[in-house]
């Protein structure tokens, strides 16, 4: 009994100071080494369960919640190779800087290292890809111990929070017998014991130092904003007045939270096709960057930095050194918003000409973007979501084309959607599970995918025959890996390459749907593609679009506009 | 042409020397940063290549192949997320012993650590779960590197498979661009360079050490042999031989490759059955145990070294202590296979009357496990595989429920059964893709498996569209987690029992043959049972055999049994 005791007490004052410290959510993979854990967040009823029998789509769905809640998630699993299948995951979060708190169960140190089943050794398991690890104590019951778990789930609260957020691990060894006893009286603990985090997030830069950046500005004339992704709620906004102010254009990511606002004259979304000619990077002559959020998924604008010597200031919450143009750049760290409004209140002008050869340009590449087409392209399929997505929802893109296809054909629009991807490692895996995590509270998502990542994800969608996900999935179907069209990997004469690069699946999506018990519509033109999306989100569930393209024809219409565009911009520029 | 030249020179004698030194798979999945390892492998033409979408499935089909082939198989992923998905197969491949040679893509090291694209840090991304690590230079073509090249390809063949077998991991960065050129004069190097390793596999014990050995089991009158699972050609057929010599029984795990013999007198498999009995573990009163291989499936196993003062001696390769029974125990290092014959020539006889009473226990066991029933049971389940399988066939088995299933009903047969699992971590992940694994040379393989264990590793299936593998899957489907159901877990009182260990699935199975392609039959009797069996092997590719049982059934046939038993066994001991 004291076993069990120190058990259900220990456990129950760690679970209930999670809840306390902000916890809401808990990702649950079954096993029985992890008994403690899960019956202990089942019993406390106050926390929303999900149960997702693999570990690898469980630990891209909590993510996909933190996306979705901005609060972090707990996971929980037993021992052994199932601790392993969160590792994409964890790499993902700690990349992307998403909350997660991991808890895996092991066996006690005794039965390690000694051929005992489904153990292997999870210390540090996750290596410099958690924030924090921590091998927690057996489970005891004096006061002091019982403390130490207290102060263990709030630490790992506040550490996947602060300074940049990211996930931690805390690894638990528990003895058998496993089956605690959460009807022993005040086994959560004092229902007022609490902690309070007194912190300022008024990171800033000093005057001086403001001073010496408004100094270095002050002879330069043509500069841009570059807003990659991040999830600071106020920086979109903050960065907009800096530019209005600055009269400077900014080259908005899709998921730098900055394309929603339609004709504010200072936002270029199309900038990716712009800088796609190499002529246009030379002669657009540009002084100075100011980077804000992660690297923009355009690979133009990084070619740009590259080729060319721009002054470059770099601004982030930590020493982090975002700059894969191994060019010199400047640093300036701090709350990036609260940096975006320092530098408003400089007092600077820049070239009186300079935002409007940008709004032209704009302009000109989007005209070519925007026109009339019947067969449905990777593009008509954006813009196709664009037009049809209800306001206020949200959009999970997969990676490889499907982000870049919205690079390219998502323009600015006043509808206030927010676009999310699995940017930090940019992985195609784990792409279904994150977007259904998105959907978790009821929120209609749509989600963009590629078929192979589709198929490599797949098995995310057993959670949606047990939960109510509401989700409308696009799938480009191209038959293999897309991407590859565009690299040097696609020449003709490489025999191979099917084999390596396109990797066809002769899979069924429609068979797909049939499995998972939702309805399915092939779309090949704009208006039945319109429709079934109108259809799709006037229901709940899930529903599958799959838009049928043609690798060699989305190549070609690509190439073919790129043409178009760069011949409008050389002339804007001449 | 001088970074073309020297990628493609690079690799070329690197994948030339993995061939010479005896690789002939590889598995790839596709990416573009691996682009040089991928061409180069197609290119060499004498590789068999697989190629998987998904590197989690692709790692444990590489884990199958090399169970089937006792050769070291080659992984190839690009950077990112993608190495990560290998982390669970690695896993397991460190813990059972597989040599698998793990080849990885990396952006170079300028573009570490600075937000390039799919760049994570992969130096030891595998932990201690790896053999060994190197980190690969930079492509060069000088005589120097290319030589150093060649030596790495060698060592890492050489490493996977001694001293104890196990992964390696080789991390190359590649800058682009990253085609290389193969008709390249001599870019595979010379048709003669190879490297001989003459290495003496003699290890075994010294006389000195054996008098010593002699003299300890001289007084013991009543010793069991334990053989688990291991992977040593010989070791069945020289435990055997001693087993005779010294008149023990031997309590023989169904991966022990030992119940191949009908009725050598020797063989004891229905062990687990009969120590299942606490009384019968405290009164059968064994004075020694020599154990061979990992720890036996059976629990039983387990807790009779337990509770009881047993001598143990634990033979193994190397000093790795497996010994989860916390008792001490001593430790014979060497080849285990010249240790049992070595322990043959020792002058040794034991009690007389002890081998058969162990004849008598496996007897009345067998009784009661072979009766004839109708409704089929999981253990029916293994019978009837038993009956209908192939001689010279391969048996793959799924952990949880399934291997404890084949542990209490493979009864020793005449039949050359290869039976095999991943025993290293016990995960119920990636089972299918092993499986397949095991298939890929052309020969049938049977696979017994759960039904959350199915679900979980689904996604391996696709590899049945792109490859001939013949494989019949028995699924066993109980709705769930079936091993819960014995475990203190499923207490009448525990109200979240379903929702975080029953976890029933509502998927159709049937739907799952459809998405697939291969067919599917239901069956919930012996005779339909078998005739769906005998079809299976009667024809080429997957079919599915769905056994619907019921875990509470399951549950009290097994209990009711277990009964009998321990009165047959309790009744021999008195």
């Amino acid at each position: 009994m004291s076993h069990t005791e120190a058990l259900s007490r220990y456990i129950g004052h760690f679970v209930d100071q999670l809840f306390k410290s902000g916890v809401r959510d808990v990702v649950i993979s079954p096993g029985s080494r992890s008994t403690p854990l899960s019956l202990a967040f089942a019993e406390y009823d106050r926390f929303q369960i999900t149960v997702d029998i693999d570990e690898r789509s469980a630990s891209y769905f909590a993510l996909g919640i933190v996306k979705q809640t901005n609060n972090p998630v707990v996971l929980v699993c037993s021992s052994g190779t199932a601790v392993a299948n969160y590792f994409p995951a964890i790499i993902e979060a700690y990349q992307a800087r998403v909350p997660l708190i991991v808890l895996t169960a092991d066996r006690p140190h005794e039965l390690r290292s000694v051929g005992a089943p489904q153990a292997i050794d999870q210390i540090k398991i996750f290596g410099d890809y958690v924030k924090s690890f921590h091998e927690m104590a057996m489970p005891e019951m004096n006061e002091n111990m019982l403390q130490y778990a207290r102060n263990h789930a709030d630490r790992a609260v506040r550490t996947s929070l602060y300074q940049v957020k990211g996930p931690v691990h805390l690894n638990f060894p528990f003895r058998e017998p496993l089956i605690p006893d959460f009807r022993l009286e005040g086994v959560w603990g004092d229902d007022t014991a609490y902690v309070q985090h007194f912190q300022s997030d008024e990171t800033r830069l000093s005057p001086q130092v403001l001073a010496n950046i408004e100094q270095q500005l002050q002879n330069k004339k043509r500069g841009v904003i570059v807003c990659g992704p991040h999830d600071y709620p106020a920086l979109g906004a903050a960065i907009l007045s800096l530019a209005k102010k600055w009269q400077l254009p900014v080259l908005a990511d899709p998921l730098s939270s900055m394309r929603v606002v339609a004709d504010e004259g200072v936002i270029v979304e199309t900038y990716d096709s712009i800088l796609k000619s190499k002529q246009v990077r030379s002669q657009i002559n540009i002084d100075f960057i100011i980077r804000f959020g992660a690297m923009p998924v355009s690979k133009p604008v990084l070619q740009l930095l590259q080729e060319n010597e721009i002054e470059q200031f770099i601004i982030d919450e930590d020493v982090t050194f975002r700059n894969p143009a191994i060019k010199q750049a400047h640093y300036m760290y701090g709350k990036p918003t609260n940096i975006a409004n320092q530098l408003a209140d400089l007092s600077l002008t820049f070239d009186e000409d300079w935002l409007a050869t940008w709004q032209q340009m704009n302009h000109a590449a989007k005209a070519v973007l925007n026109r009339e087409q019947q067969v449905l392209t990777e593009g008509l399929a954006v813009r196709g979501i664009q037009h049809a997505i209800p306001d206020e929802s949200t959009l999970f893109v997969g990676n490889s084309m499907p982000i870049r296809d919205v690079d390219t054909f998502w323009l600015a629009t006043a509808k206030k959607i927010t676009i999310h991807a699995n940017r930090g490692a940019n992985g195609i895996d784990g792409i279904i599970s994150t977007a259904l995590g998105m959907a978790k509270n009821g929120n209609h998502v749509t989600l963009l995918i590629g078929d192979i990542s589709f198929l490599h994800s797949m098995n995310g969608l057993l959670l949606t025959k047990n939960y109510p996900l509401n989700v409308t999935i696009v799938l480009i179907n191209n038959q293999g890996g897309g991407i590859f069209s565009f690299l040097p990997q696609a020449k003709e004469d490489n025999p191979h390459y099917e084999m390596l690069f396109g990797t066809p699946q002769s899979i069924s999506f429609e068979k797909v749907a049939v499995l998972y018990d939702f309805p399915y519509t092939a779309v090949k033109e704009w208006s039945t593609y319109l429709d079934a999306l109108k259809a799709s989100y006037e229901k709940k569930g899930v529903s599958l679009i799959e838009v049928q393209t043609d690798r060699q024809e989305n190549v070609e219409w690509h190439q073919q506009n790129w043409q178009e565009i760069e011949q409008s911009v050389l002339a804007i520029l001449r």
